[in-house]
């Protein structure tokens, strides 16, 4: 039975997470909310699912996976439960626990992209809350990418496997995750993020080889690969976007 | 070898989740920020481990967890980690990821608290940033809370085996988390939370029961208990509260 990913149809978001270690792995899914509701799929699938009044495990939020009968949310997690079926993760349990560490960062640093132009209220649009956003958004720019960057680029550094993953020896999800966060942010801030191969010169190696994985290629060539855009995560707002010293 | 947890001395915040779980399960462990610099504890403890410049696995921020050689960092990794070692957590595997996307959806509530007196930047003071804070904690009041709480309780109501739990028919790690989020709240928001016992009747049991069981009542007698303050998490700022329609 293939698994079922529930995420916004029009967005990469928090669910390309996902999307990209199911297509790494070459797994059997279905991306409900794009599909036909001729086929039971589509928006209104989720949140039958979300809205459900008498079953247990509801999703607070999407994406959430569905695995047979089991519902799993939150990025972290799906990514954590897939890991090692897919083989993107280590076997022993112990050490996925420091894999699932490094994949908290991420969504830490996701959230706060999203704050850099949702700063006050995710109800309102962002044109009600502009100059918030700028004044964090330089604060993001300034200090919160050198220091979420500074330190996988330092985890890298100090693998002992060597700095081509971000966790031993071999390619596990959290190495796709960071490929999505250099990507989005080279997407949302062009100006800020131009220095990264010269700053983080091991986290843009990184990127690069993932981009030119097979799967991950074929994939970002495909249709199923959403265009960034401003509905996202990641939004190109020029007016939140500046130079770095 | 008792465990040790890496966390801000001198507040709740988010190691107070830690706390709880391995108190209530009377677990051995040391609280290494609090313990004397003459036994090699003290924040400088911490702070050798995050900058350690040649280990593999650096968390990025505390709380951390170290168990023998193993570094465990963010509160729902760590929880995760301990709760079926602790009997807080089912066995199964899969339900062990149900439960940590409920925890998951209590670390996002968290930052948002957070945000409510931070919401331009943690690297300024609350005061310069009081009128950005007015409006998002207006933002949290009005919206937030009632779709997490109400979520919660929620999952309370359909719980297959009783509101007493959020998951299951037993004590696990999550409502204890639930209780220090209530708790919380209610520290930091006494208008916006007054009737959280007519609103939210499942989540105010679940926190007073949690708040009697024994090892719980003895902790927070304790002086292991630091006071809320206004350097954690959950701040009481009366110029953020307000009453609820």
């Amino acid at each position: 039975m293939p698994y079922e990913l529930y995420y916004w149809d029009s967005i990469q978001g928090r669910g390309e997470f996902v999307r990209l270690t199911l297509e790494e792995a070459g797994a059997d899914y279905i991306d409900v909310c794009r599909g036909p509701a001729s086929k039971g799929q589509g928006i209104s699938a989720m949140m039958a699912i979300m809205g459900g009044r008498s079953d247990a495990d509801i999703p607070f939020a999407p994406p959430f996976l569905k695995d047979g009968d089991l519902i799993i949310p939150h990025v972290a997690n799906i990514l954590m439960y897939l890991g090692p079926t897919l083989g993107l993760a280590p076997k022993e349990e112990a050490q996925r626990h420091v894999l699932n560490g490094l994949q908290l960062t991420i969504t830490d640093l996701v959230a706060e992209v999203h704050d850099t132009h949702h700063p006050i209220a995710t109800s309102k649009y962002y044109e009600d809350q502009k100059e918030e956003a700028k004044a964090r958004a330089a604060e993001f720019i300034g200090n919160r990418i050198p220091k979420y960057l500074g330190y996988f680029e330092r985890v890298l550094q100090q693998n002992p496997q060597g700095p081509a993953h971000i966790f031993g020896g071999g390619l596990t999800y959290v190495d796709l995750s960071l490929f999505q966060v250099y990507e989005g942010l080279r997407y949302a801030f062009p100006r800020a993020t131009a220095h990264f191969p010269d700053r983080y010169p091991h986290l843009s190696a990184l990127h690069a080889a993932v981009m030119k994985r097979p799967n991950i290629a074929r994939y970002l060539r495909s249709d199923r690969r959403i265009p960034f855009n401003e509905n996202g995560i990641f939004r190109r707002y020029p007016e939140l976007d500046r130079d770095m010293a």
